[in-house]
């Protein structure tokens, strides 16, 4: 079973923590590389150990439609499935059935979707999910929540709390597996009240851990920090908390100094693909001409594999020249950014130092603004809806 | 320099031997896997090396393109750039500039030719072809040849063969480096007795190392085995033979069984990204249903990294999912087969059983049909056009 030891002082809102499950302990605050189709795309579980990974992230949606539940029961669960011996969390679902626009019909009992892979028609109920991902033998297990889409009403907003709340019970009950948390998800939208009535109803309820959904939805950042400060203190310290689809550098950051504890997010390894690296200074494209003839690391400061075998311009020349390795190469050095910028949070927490880590962090750190980020988000989110949902 | 000892006994055609370069030794009879663009698609030299590569081949023509020759000199070598310590082979870039319908224009001096990436026009002759590999710092270079496509006239092959000759004498006086061994390139076609003019031609010139090239571009396997036999008893037995484009199981065993030391080809890496992996009885694709719940390696007698760790269902599950990790591992599997085959090749001729080896792979392994394999080069040949020389 899941257990949670805090390991920071009281006086910062920023936590360290020691998460255990069956598969294996995670220094929190973490970040969960996402494994949609049981694989971090382009990497293996070795790359991810050697990343610095310590969980990952799969998703139930996916595996149900492809290759279905039943065969990775078979195979004993994911994580033999996967080769990943890890822990892994997965998502119930919720958001790609609600959020994504395949959703068909939508009752109390459940959800009818549409799979994006051949237009079968699907149901999912709060007790299916629990049971699918029992199946699929997850170390942390999410409950089928109602993920409202950005731009819903307050009163729609209100409805999808309300319910997400009646099926958490209903989760609960549903459960069979002593080895497996089920983390419940707070909703509430832009509402300050539904969000801490959200967290109150759920932190009610008992459960070994808490996510904050509803978030990274197509929304300015300032609104899901909000999101966050207004959940937060309202869910209990003692136990684990996750801030759904979120994993910019920035928002990292952010959100470790709001008491966040794990966080998830496609975003590292997709950027990677496109080009996008991370660096201190901020988002750099590996296509800029300055890396044609750069014969030095991509960024000398990093300890990812990428940087200490090739030089920027090799990279650079992978890249133009539409070569498969360098998705891998990029994904490493995206995924071990992250995870190291975990690791020094953590390290600075523990030390009393964060917020010192945090302010130099975030002054030194270019985010990409605003509008250029929606605009890439509303791009990537049309792509992904054409391609039917097979892009992360 | 260039060092070849045969350690084979005589009694047979058959030859195993050491070839040892200026980055190391290569056993043969070696495979080279093709990095066309300084990488072997989706694979790192990591990979390679624990697939059992002791030399990789790369491409003039794509690399003076693009990076550059000019920008991988200034990094010290091909070497150096793509993070491969081991021996490397050049080709020329004339079998791209000749057969795959980029050439302007042709006369005695050398070829004009457009560029796949944008158009621009450049020049190669073969003074520049050996300019260029001293620049890239490889192991062996290759003459500029002349290479014919499939189907040209016996006038047209005459012509070319007598002209690569020509060019084979200038390639050797325009050499400057001394620790860069250049070989030469038989032509003549489907002509034996020019065949057999071509190997008498240039091993008079004294190379250290002598390729047949003019096969692998469409015509019937019976042609090119037919080839190899008309030119190997004319060249010198003491000097590596190096047989260009090949490298389907069935065609490395009978051409290692008629005198071959070296090989290249594009086609176990590119046919392990369609979902086709080698095992002993023949190619199999991994899409096929009875991989979908198939709790096992895909090829239980494999040592490659994607045996030993992930299921055959997992791989079929990665390629169904179009995930890019299945490019690696597929790329790993077929890598390690065909590597392996080599080794085992050398072991039996070492062991003075080549011939039975040979009988019982070839009994073993079902070929693809001819019918079936020009159809798949055909589609393949017309795609790679459409695509501009991008795909291998």
């Amino acid at each position: 079973m899941l257990r949670f030891s805090l390991l920071s002082p009281s006086s910062s809102r920023a936590r360290a923590g020691l998460l255990t499950t069956p598969h294996g302990q995670v220094p929190t605050p973490a970040f969960m590389p996402v494994g949609t189709q049981a694989a971090v795309k382009a990497v293996t579980p070795e790359d991810l150990r050697a990343a610095g990974a310590t969980i990952v992230l799969s998703n139930t949606y996916h595996l149900y439609l492809r290759p279905g539940v039943k065969l990775i029961e078979q195979f004993g669960g994911l994580h033999r499935f996967m080769g990943w011996d890890g822990p892994i969390l997965t998502d119930s679902g919720g958001f790609q059935v609600f959020s994504l626009g395949h959703m068909r019909k939508l009752t109390e009992e459940g959800a009818t979707f549409r799979s994006h892979i051949d237009g079968s028609e699907h149901r999912l109920t709060p007790e299916l999910a629990v049971a699918y991902q029992e199946a699929l033998g997850s170390d942390i297990a999410m409950v089928l929540d109602h993920c409202p889409a950005y731009g819903e009403s307050p009163e729609a907003i209100a409805e999808a709390t309300e319910r997400t709340h009646r099926w958490a019970e209903r989760s609960l009950k549903a459960q069979r597996r002593g080895d497996q948390a089920l983390f419940a998800i707070v909703q509430g939208g832009w509402s300050s009240d539904l969000r801490r009535e959200s967290a109150r109803r759920l932190a009610g309820m008992g459960f070994p851990g808490y996510a904050i959904g509803g978030v990274s939805v197509g929304e300015p950042k300032a609104l899901a920090y909000r999101a966050v400060e207004d959940a937060e203190p309202h869910l209990p310290k003692e136990k684990p908390r996750y801030l759904m689809g979120v994993g910019s550098p920035e928002d990292l950051v952010q959100c470790i100094a709001r008491g966040i504890d794990l966080f998830d997010c496609a975003l590292p390894t997709r950027v990677a693909r496109n080009g996008s690296l991370f660096t201190r200074q901020g988002r750099v494209s590996i296509r800029n001409a300055k890396h044609r003839d750069m014969d030095a690391p991509f960024d000398a400061s990093c300890d990812c594999y990428a940087c200490k075998t090739f030089s920027a311009a090799y990279l650079h020349h992978l890249f133009k020249s539409d070569e498969i390795l360098y998705h891998r190469l990029g994904t490493i050095h995206n995924l071990r950014f992250i995870l190291r910028l975990m690791e020094e949070s953590r390290a600075a927490i523990l030390g009393g130092t964060f917020d010192a880590f945090a302010r130099a962090f975030l002054d030194g750190y270019k985010s990409t603004d605003e509008e250029t980020r929606l605009e890439q988000k509303g791009k990537w989110a049309a792509a992904r809806e054409a391609r039917g949902l097979q892009e992360e």
